[in-house]
């Protein structure tokens, strides 16, 4: 088998500015390639062949949704839409038989992502959101050193943000305002990734209470463009320590995404943890049993930085990663790895969570 | 007049831990000089004497608090005392002329503090609190930075923390998590530093509204030993974004003092700005501007670092500062600065509200 055939073929639908960054993962990964585009315009299809410096010999050009979930050569969809329209096309992708890469937020609610996850399960292909830093070597080594070598001791304390300072236009037209296509607003768009680094941090179990603070602002559609929420894990007492988390999202401020880890030997601190200032490196900074010294005139310790290089970007890692599952599926050796809804309808669950006790005026909201 | 005899001369109650610090600075700054201690144990105050290297012919030593507040040639008294002490002592010292440089918490609540205020106004004297980092040049240099030429734009959200892990002998005796001694444990010891950032951050605006979040931390005595809590600052919207800002202070995680702010132009952040890693210099971390690249593969600026040289610690620039305005008291060059009453009685007045929050269980608390 030539080694093209064996790639996984990739159809996008949907020519959002964040497909150009797949299309590009989606060639650079080693195990696949951008086989099909299609948008509800071919002109706009086209142009985003032309404009990517896509081959149009290699690239299948449609003008439409359906004939990208309908083509029987296309083994995967990747989707960039508007939240409100995950749930029609994804399902239909599933059907299909196509295994779906769906961008995040991955739906208005958990019970539409149950839809999209259920569909998948039965028609036996592979899901995953577009959480591209969970596919990072640094966030692998953060797992590695935190977590499973507890060099931090029980984290006790995390803290999250997400912001970014759009264009005034940003706010008139975006889909991420507007109250019938990302009804999620900031909540979705940035607090998904606050919400997902709490879950990650604490491998996935999940908290106990939900609340919202009262510094949420929306906007005239009545979409969130900025809140913060504090996430409790109220553990037995017997079980120790409990876990506290503060995450902050915002259309407000200028681009920040900061994570913060605090347990009882240590803190380890990251500025960029969705999208790292470079493609090829990445660090993080730790500190681990700080003190003063004597007369509390400075520290024991300053902060240790880790680099960790990264020969592929975070999001052809994620492709790769993806298409590594689809071959085994096609080829019978796997079955869909149900990881990745798993974390995906997790934290979707805290981002409905947030939500609810937004609409309840800062009620604490229990899992 | 000889050098020695222009210095201002400190007498220091009590000979807790930051006591040591503070003979030291003393000592450093060029317009002062350490001049008596007093404990309840003249032993004690010996002790303390030789641990420190100072010279005992130099240095008053007293086996009682009244004998340094009642001694005429102590010029200004520095407080290192229990919090609920500190209204009975602090006022004594006023009333006899002796300027109050006082360790934080000011005290138990802002009625206490408008006593001791109060008691150092109808007597003349200088009143100041032991926040030391307000004195740092790195301070100064990121309010010119940030606020005087808005480098960030508005400042719309500002984080801080304080955290620190002390050993379990601390839980069991300190003074901090005493409910007759501290009562207003992590938030007062600890919080006042994250709420007096806030402060600064807003040029002493006060805001509109604090309401602690739901992840507060009781000992079996009452005394909070970690909380969390949001800031936030309605202003009329004629008068542009609101602010919102989040504090955490706690007991129970690894040493952390970040502070943070994000503006429509860009992000502050430092992670020592209680105390510097370092004497000798300090740093901070802006962002300006930050943006994706094209295909949001990374960002279009690096987090900047700024250092900034320190000539004498920041404890010491405190006490110079002190010591230049009884200076001037003493030679009628100047009244007492109520700036830094005031200043004080903000920042109690936020520890307060905090404190009244977490008792009502998390209401808001109107400003």
């Amino acid at each position: 088998m030539a080694e093209t055939e064996a790639r996984v073929r990739f159809g996008i639908i949907g020519c959002a500015n964040i497909a150009r960054k797949l299309a590009r993962a989606i060639n650079l990964a080693p195990n696949s390639v951008l086989h099909a585009i299609g948008s509800r315009s071919i002109e706009k299809a086209k142009r985003f062949v032309t404009v990517n410096g896509l081959d149009p010999q290699r690239v299948k050009i449609y003008g439409s949704y359906d004939q990208v979930v309908e083509d029987p050569s296309v083994d995967a969809v990747y989707m960039p839409l508007p939240t409100s329209l995950h749930v029609h096309w994804a399902v239909m992708a599933a059907r299909n038989g196509k295994h779906v890469l769906l961008e995040k937020p991955t739906a208005l609610d958990v019970g539409e992502l149950d839809r999209i996850v259920g569909a998948c399960e039965s028609n036996g292909v592979q899901f995953m959101d577009g959480s591209m830093w969970l596919h990072h070597p640094r966030t692998a080594k953060m797992k590695d050193m935190f977590f499973d070598s507890k060099l931090l001791g029980d984290v006790n304390y995390i803290y999250s943000t997400s912001t970014t300072s759009p264009s005034p236009e940003f706010f008139e037209s975006d889909i991420r305002v507007k109250g019938n296509l990302d009804a999620l607003g900031a909540l979705g768009d940035l607090g998904w990734y606050c919400l997902g680094a709490v879950l990650w941090a604490k491998s996935y179990q999940l908290p106990t209470v939900v609340t919202a603070l009262p510094d949420v602002t929306k906007n005239s559609d009545g979409v969130i463009i900025s809140c913060s929420a504090s996430i409790q894990y109220k553990e037995p007492a017997a079980a120790g320590a409990t876990t506290n988390a503060i995450i902050h999202c915002s259309f407000l401020s200028d681009t920040s995404m900061d994570l913060a880890m605090t347990g009882s030997g240590g803190s380890l601190n990251l500025d960029d943890f969705i999208i790292p200032h470079r493609e090829s490196s990445a660090s993080f900074e730790f500190t681990k049993g700080a003190k003063f010294v004597d007369l509390h005139i400075g520290w024991n310790v300053k902060p240790e930085k880790v680099v960790v290089n990264c020969e592929l970007p975070q999001e052809a890692l994620m492709v790769k990663e993806f298409a590594r599952l689809v071959a085994g599926i096609r080829t019978s050796v796997l079955l869909p790895d149900r990881k990745w809804p798993e974390i995906s309808r997790k934290t979707q669950m805290l981002v409905d969570a947030v939500k609810k006790s937004v609409d309840l005026g800062c009620e604490p909201v229990y899992l």
